[in-house]
């Protein structure tokens, strides 16, 4: 394994290559929890393109597998080290190398925050929508090759909806250019889109090209509603939809959730506070004011308490502050497992009821939160610290939940990808032929397995 | 030959298979002008997905390739036949399958047309946007097979951003059911996206599962202006756009094709009209009527004369006249070969200006419809009847456009696809890279070759 140590010293910038305990321990898993991971001989902090074609070429003469990484914050284990690997970090590429205004569209390296990417395109009046939770300390990189969803994608579509172009490394060090920086394009297949979630096992993702919307022409509005039950906030969220309505956002905060910000927080919760919806509008003017009246009605007609109604930012922030919270809410009680299961929207109660079953049963803690507007449902499971039992037990439920999610036409990740975590459950989702499809492209594109092997599908090695 | 016909007719029901002149003839080819094709062996009309697989099995058993076939209506030549293949039409296959309301998608397969299933889904209150000049004849599965778009494009996305899953036979006659229903999903590879716009080189689209929105809460408004030039009809588009409006519609229509359409309707043109251009938006109440007022304003500041506005449907279609009659009004002066480039927005007056100099060149007629907002334009390139040399200067005409093309920056094919036409195109626009990924996922998908064999992409058979 020391050849390709230093054969990558020998090929590469100083200070690219590293090999301290500290630094490999750093770069061996990203933040899903339970997942397993391997010890990398290397890791490479690639700066230029330069640098990944020669960390690709030399792993592949060397056979050593490659895992791709952005910031490290996937929620599947995508971005987990097997022994002995070469973690290639695009940490350090964060140029934004184009911004485009007339054209719309932005050209950055893959180490671009997303955040960073947004507040730059906003300097000229553009918009990047999707905000992956997130947002502040996850790369571009890593949302394209997970797909990564977020809040707004109700309304305004999900990662892969705004890449058009690529700059890919393949397993054999070339250099793939696809896509287009026009607005559409049907040259050839649609090799961006098929990059787009591929969980780095399909080639190195170096930049991407991604097209933006005008920043202006929104004004937010946010309606916040409690719920005795999870049936009537489910009667709400459909009501919304049957409605016509698009919000730009539209979540849901379980009992569990809820009582554990509250009592953090001291917050003082409306009596059977069982469920809270948070939605929001951005249709400009009468528009936006007619649509958030409409959706505070039918929380209302719904059976909601105390819904209010907030247009200034400090505001709407402040009755979102259940969603910001949730999560170190949560992570007061334990590790937590974050989940992220995608039902038919009409499906999110009995979804979260068999939920509360599962957690009943397994004698755990599962809270949840939920982008309730795409089916989309992250329950959030807990085991007290160093409780191996407790630790057992969540692991079956993380696997019961995904039975009942296929149970009622679900898909297993609506937008964290497979990962490690569900390769078990993408098993059961693809069928032998589609599966027989994936082996088929990944072995074209990959005959020698080094890239990112063993994730985002079962590969069946 | 004549063993995979009697193979056919012995495996599928009364009717299907067809070996008459009239029909093979019928069947050739699409309506790209001045393509390639073959002479057929046979048509298999499939009614059923059980038709199209033992169709597509005992062509692969027998070593014939199969051309997939909606309506025939592409400008490619992408259904055109190869000889001695199998031509296998989805035409039969127009049951709508589901409609689901709740969720907002609906399966159909893949011989619907696309009005059939935009007039079906607003019955219940939803909208499938993608609308290709052909909508009211050309099938979803075909649409989906080339990607198409359309004019809402420029605001709603294109036939890609409606698709989320399909049932596709693949080369040995299995089937793969691939995508979801859930709006968000990120299991394995998004193969749904890369067999859209594959062009039946990859398997055979049977059903379509298409997302949907609410038909609700749009209001139509119609702005129209004559420009003296081309350059002043480019700095309005470039003035709407830098305002940060999306319109549902900005389409652009050159002097050409205006005056062949004004001589043949008996209209008056404004002095010095040398394009006009067409707008709508559809944001309902106050807020539609600031953005018409807007491009309104703008088209006048940019030197737009005759400025109208439309609310009513019927007013709207009056002025949009002009470009339901462009097509028309040019076959009447000979075949019509409809090119498809597209690029930068800002690049339109300049991409209109050299189409005017290859035609002087050429001493041929080539007229101007362009969806300027998307900068995806359609030269109509004609060439009288008969006329074997302007014949010969059209098609060096049509590969001068495409070289201008990619000069600006620009992609071959907006939304037509590569079929035959684009191959030279897609070979200079594709690099050696990546028509490698192409023909790697080709062979893994269909190693034999027999689907659709020689479209899409450059295969360097």
């Amino acid at each position: 394994m020391h050849s390709v140590v230093e054969a990558l010293r020998a090929a590469l910038p100083p200070h690219t290559v590293a090999t301290d305990a500290e630094t490999l321990d750093r770069l061996s898993h990203d933040d899903a929890e339970w997942a397993d991971y391997g010890l990398p001989a290397a890791a490479v902090f690639a700066s230029s393109l330069d640098d990944v074609v020669a960390a690709v070429r030399l792993a592949a003469e060397h056979g050593v597998t490659i895992v791709p990484r952005g910031a490290g914050t996937g929620l599947s284990g995508g971005a987990n080290a097997t022994s002995g690997c070469l973690v290639l970090s695009l940490e350090r590429m964060t140029r934004i190398i184009e911004v485009d205004a007339a054209e719309r569209y932005a050209i950055v390296e893959a180490g671009v925050l997303n955040d960073d990417l947004r507040r730059h395109v906003a300097a000229h009046g553009l918009w990047y929508p999707p905000d992956p939770a997130s947002q502040a300390i996850s790369t571009i990189g890593g949302n394209v090759a997970t797909n990564a969803g977020g809040i707004c994608c109700v309304k305004y579509g999900v990662t892969r909806d705004y890449v058009i172009g690529m700059t890919v490394v393949l397993a054999d060090g070339s250099i793939a250019k696809l896509g287009r920086t026009t607005a559409k394009g049907v040259t050839g297949y649609d090799l961006t889109g098929l990059f787009v979630g591929s969980e780095g096992t399909l080639g190195v993702i170096v930049d991407v090209t991604v097209k933006l919307r005008p920043l202006g022409g929104r004004e937010e509005r946010a309606i916040v509603g409690y719920f005795r039950t999870l049936t009537d906030a489910g009667r709400a969220v459909a009501a919304v939809t049957e409605a016509g309505i698009v919000p730009s956002a539209l979540e849901l905060i379980d009992r569990t959730c809820l009582h554990a910000v509250a009592r953090w927080q001291g917050w003082d919760l409306p009596e059977d506070a069982n469920a809270l919806l948070l939605a929001k509008v951005d249709e400009p003017g009468a528009r936006g004011e007619e649509l958030a009246a409409a959706i505070e009605a039918h929380f209302r007609t719904a059976g909601g308490s105390r819904v209010e109604r907030a247009e200034e930012p400090a505001h709407i922030d402040q009755l979102f502050a259940a969603r910001r919270l949730a999560y170190p809410a949560l992570e007061r009680l334990g590790p937590v497992l974050t989940e992220d299961v995608c039902v038919p929207r009409g499906a999110v109660p009995e979804m979260l009821a068999r939920i509360e079953a599962v957690a009943a049963d397994a004698g755990i803690v599962i809270a949840n939160i939920a982008h309730a507007g795409d089916g989309n449902l992250h329950p959030l499971i807990i085991a007290p610290e160093g409780d191996d039992e407790a630790k057992a037990r969540a692991k079956a439920a993380f696997d019961r939940i995904v039975d009942d999610c296929r149970a009622l036409g679900g898909t297993v990740t609506g937008e964290h990808g497979v990962g490690l975590l569900k390769l078990l459950g993408a098993a059961e989702e693809l069928s032998p032929v589609v599966l027989g499809l994936h082996r088929a492209i990944k072995h074209a594109l990959d005959p020698a397995g080094i890239l990112n092997p063993g994730k985002a599908f079962p590969n069946g090695d």
